[in-house]
């Protein structure tokens, strides 16, 4: 840290991404990346636009948003698009939370930070005892709110009706719905959007489209909402959203059944290895995203995390007070999936279990 | 405008990119960019990354750090990359600048944007009479000091001497040289940030290395001057920089001798057509960078804005009082600058000269 920081940020944590460790090849099921790569007819969008690189991209985005108002049955006026959705999130930190947001106290690690970065009160409502979203907790609450939905890392999803709940009860607060994984199993809100001004949805191309790496979010709202987020892009870094990016993110929208077979396959590979795992003695929530949320009651999350990294494959697991238990698992291929099973067959958790039972018996 | 956003961005002014009408095709002279498309050493990058676009890119971006640093001669954590420089000087003003910052009245007009998003005080210090940047009105001055070096739109140069003469003199404060046009024809400041902790030196891939379209920047500076700035970047949004990108920023520095001769073709461009136009009766700056800047006395700026446009030719201009009468003219290739000379000899200043002359004459 220099002498120059302003003082604020001297204590401030920045967000820590899952680990990216380069020392071998590890079967990587820690960032909720898909692992598909992009197929042809998105790949080769580039080729055309390679050409034009010593240009600006169009800081309107137009092409783009035009296709993803047709695909989302909203006008193009309700669109913003941003360098990932964490560029439309701190965005939304930014241009409207100045007063203050609540979100659960376990949720994506970003917002804590978001909200230190721009001097924003917070208060973390906790979740139930099952780690849910009790939807009366933020019910007329009379404060901004954003929450993950699904959840992260828990994967439990909200309905609709639920949010609807949310946007009516709060109509002078802004309520923002990071729908980064509603694709693996959950209904959107993006419809809500017409009939409340204060809700906002937030979406990414690097989960269910399988982008990551090109980085692109967007964020549908009421015209007014999307003019303000438009205003903070305009403030900072008009042209957000590079052009390779831009024709990707169009191509993507090409083929929806493409899409919803990549989708479905996650969906099946997930509830295989949900059921697997329950085989082996796990506790897992109802995920409704591209992972899965789980405990055993032989091993702390960090001693199984350091486990499967050691057999080369990378989970992830929060040193955070109530769900340090837990591991969240990246639904990736089946085979790889069945890598992971095997791994925690041979760690033996089944014998580790065994013997406590046994005991439990004995002491009967 | 929303009844949401925070009360301070009402009356915030975005930034306003310049122009990028697709009504038809224009000889494009009114951003800055390059005239060159990517060669193929450069462009052929993204092809072996296309197929790993589903994975998030490395947050640090190491390799195409570790090449920039032995470009510049510098070490890796001295280097950190942006999502274009636009985003690094944002960071920059959001780290640093909270008790305020001061630069020239005529420069980058995205720096009172960034000012007042963050809501730094901030004060502009006039450019003298010649439009040059006096550096006595900022030696000492106890105060952030954030300078283009060539500034824009001027293209006048300071020499590394001038700016060292700014970091030695304000040791408590941040210096922020932003060198976007610094590659056609100033000298780098990059050497004396080895010198003078508070001195923070910001590129762009925009200009001289022809990716404006591909979104790069990067800053030079202190050890804890880039960990300051890496912790707004991972408090913002870690994977700034796409994958694409990444490879293409790492790329380009594979053939320096290809960058230096497309440089070195500008820099001849912008000296025959600075030439050409003193013929056609011009005032111009002496402009280090990859555009000129200059006025005519028988047509105001504006005016030869629009009768340009409807020609086909795109130059920027600006409503602001000091210089409503200039025009920039981005140098893009001798053709594209023949064909605006002819433009303006169409237009035939030359004539209302010449009558205005005869005027002037005709009175005495």
């Amino acid at each position: 840290m220099s002498r120059f920081i302003a003082r604020r940020f001297a204590s401030m944590d920045a967000y820590v991404p899952g680990e990216q460790p380069s020392d071998m090849e590890y079967i990587k099921l820690n960032t909720n990346e898909m692992p598909f790569p992009l197929p042809d007819f998105v790949a080769n969008a580039v080729k055309n636009e390679l050409d034009k690189l010593q240009l600006y991209p169009n800081p309107d985005g137009s092409r783009l948003i035009n296709k993803l108002s047709e695909i989302y049955d909203v006008d193009p006026e309700n669109v913003i698009i941003g360098n990932g959705s964490d560029e439309l999130l701190a965005f939304t930190f930014l241009a409207f939370f100045e007063a203050g947001v609540v979100f659960p106290d376990i949720t994506y690690g970003f917002y804590p930070v978001y909200a230190k970065l721009y001097d924003v009160p917070y208060r973390e409502i906790p979740l139930a005892d099952d780690l849910t979203i009790n939807i009366k907790d933020y019910t007329g609450i009379g404060q901004n709110i954003v929450i993950a939905n699904p959840n992260a890392p828990t994967g439990i999803v909200l309905g609709p009706e639920d949010i609807e709940i949310l946007a009516k009860s709060n109509p002078d607060y802004i309520v923002a719905i990071d729908e980064a994984y509603i694709d693996f199993g959950g209904e959107t809100a993006v419809q809500l959007t017409k009939k409340y001004d204060n809700l906002l949805v937030i979406h990414t191309y690097s989960k269910s489209r399988s982008m990551a790496g090109a980085r692109l979010g967007f964020a549908i709202g009421s015209t007014p909402l999307i003019e303000d987020l438009n205003k903070m892009k305009y403030s900072f870094n008009p042209y957000n959203v590079n052009r390779l990016t831009q024709v990707l993110g169009e191509a993507a929208l090409n083929n929806e059944a493409h899409f919803v077979q990549k989708r479905n396959e996650i969906i099946e590979v997930r509830e295989y290895t949900h059921k697997k795992l329950e085989e082996l003695g796990f506790t897992l929530t109802d995920s409704k995203a591209n992972f899965l949320f789980c405990k055993h009651p032989d091993i702390g999350g960090f001693d199984l995390y350091s486990k499967l990294k050691d057999m080369g494959i990378l989970i992830r697991q929060w040193n955070k007070p109530r769900i340090f238990d837990y591991v969240r698992i990246t639904i990736g291929t089946r085979e790889q999936m069945d890598a992971l099973i095997t791994a925690i067959g041979q760690i033996g958790l089944k014998d580790l279990r065994t013997k406590k039972e046994k005991k439990s018996y004995e002491k009967k």
